[in-house]
């Protein structure tokens, strides 16, 4: 088997907005969907790992696309991993239609705690380093890689305020990580995406939010395209602290 | 091509709840989705009728399941119709694993609207009435049908207003059908679902809602394990007017 796990897909017209082309979160869903089919069929998977009471957390994600799917497209998503070492992985993305259009790619960083103690653990100590022999280190995308996106925390301003749900807490117990992205694209109007497309998302991930904190939405607008979010959680206590940043680019 | 159409899902883990559980909502968007498929590969698809400026609109739905898929696991939903008529057309679902286990069933009510008056089209006029060639009147589910879920209007409370978002919006340009289940699974604290299986939900289609709108959340406690929601939308002018209802049968 070798390093890129290729999956096929298709732009369900209810995954697809108002103008008919795939939503960035239901893109974001099916890209992190692709990493757990290529790192199951690879024994590194949320449920290997698991078994070894680890679980994978995605630390920084970037998508860009030129295109989305239209619905009914049948697209394909690839996915391989980049680079291993210690503490992190990094994955990439590319995807495509049939024919082999590029619709656009995704990178990505991921980190692997010990799920007792919720801290950082070795990646190549699980299953004796395995994930290292489908390593394809010279297969880049040509996108810009992630970053920690800087932004005026102080000139921010709070835009919503908004519970975590039930559907917003995914199977590792948390506010699923693609949701923030979801929550992020709702706080634009309809008539901002008649003329602007949601071509380059980036989240950087600070910590985990929970059922029963609340979310909170800070923007700082960096320029008439270019939008900025500090996402917090507050806690039941009133507590409030960092659960991530997004940025998104739009182009008109 | 015969008159039912089935269709290989996999529960992907990030449409899963923390239980690890199918969630109803995305149960219910590839049922829909199957519908599409199973109506398009025989011509009377959203697409195909949008050629003669008409459209589906979902009436009534019901999901009844005994079981929900875990994570990872495969599935296949079949989807046929049962009937057609001048204004309405009924349409059922089996939902069932690779070994033929049945997790659970759905059955469901449609309309046809001229997309420029909104109004009731004849679904026999369309393509010489070709969607009776597949309508499979056999083929009933051992669930009970849909109902206009009646409830206590005057003693429901209001529990809940949320703005209308970019992601409630699917491609016909209001809300989405499956949206509204989605946003009453919210309505529940997490515990809730650790003591109780949603087992059952039937829907009650009245007006669209749209960006803009602002939905509220009615809720009428029938007994311990029934919940039926009143959702109104409220327009920017202020005007309210129901836009479904939905009955939740629980099980511990």
């Amino acid at each position: 088997m070798g390093p890129v796990g290729t999956y096929n897909f298709i732009a369900e017209p209810f995954r697809c907005d108002w103008l008919d082309r795939l939503t960035m979160s239901s893109l974001g869903n099916e890209m992190i969907n692709a990493a757990d089919f290529q790192s199951a069929e690879r024994d590194f998977g949320y449920r290997d790992i698991r078994k070894v009471n680890r679980a994978w957390v995605l630390s920084r994600f970037v998508i860009e696309m030129n295109e989305m799917p239209s619905s009914h497209d049948h697209y394909s998503i690839s996915t391989w991993v980049i680079s291993a070492m210690k503490f992190f992985t990094h994955r990439n993305w590319s995807v495509q239609s049939p024919e082999g259009k590029i619709y656009g790619y995704g990178t990505s960083v991921w980190a692997m705690i010990d799920l007792t103690t919720r801290q950082p653990a070795d990646i190549l100590s699980v299953n004796d380093g395995g994930i290292m022999q489908y390593v394809d280190k010279d297969n880049v995308v040509p996108i810009t890689g992630p970053s920690r996106v800087r932004m005026d925390e102080k000139g921010a301003e709070l835009i919503s305020e908004i519970p975590v749900t039930y559907s917003d807490i995914d199977t590792n117990g948390h506010v699923n990580s693609v949701r923030y992205i979801e929550h992020v694209t709702d706080l634009f109007p309809l008539s901002w995406y008649e003329q602007n497309m949601l071509y380059r998302i980036e989240v950087a991930y600070v910590a985990e939010s929970h059922f029963g904190d609340r979310l909170r939405f800070y923007q700082d607008k960096q320029s008439d395209n270019v939008y900025c979010f500090k996402i917090s959680s507050v806690s039941p206590e009133g507590e409030e602290r960092e659960a991530c940043r997004i940025k998104c680019m739009f182009r008109c």
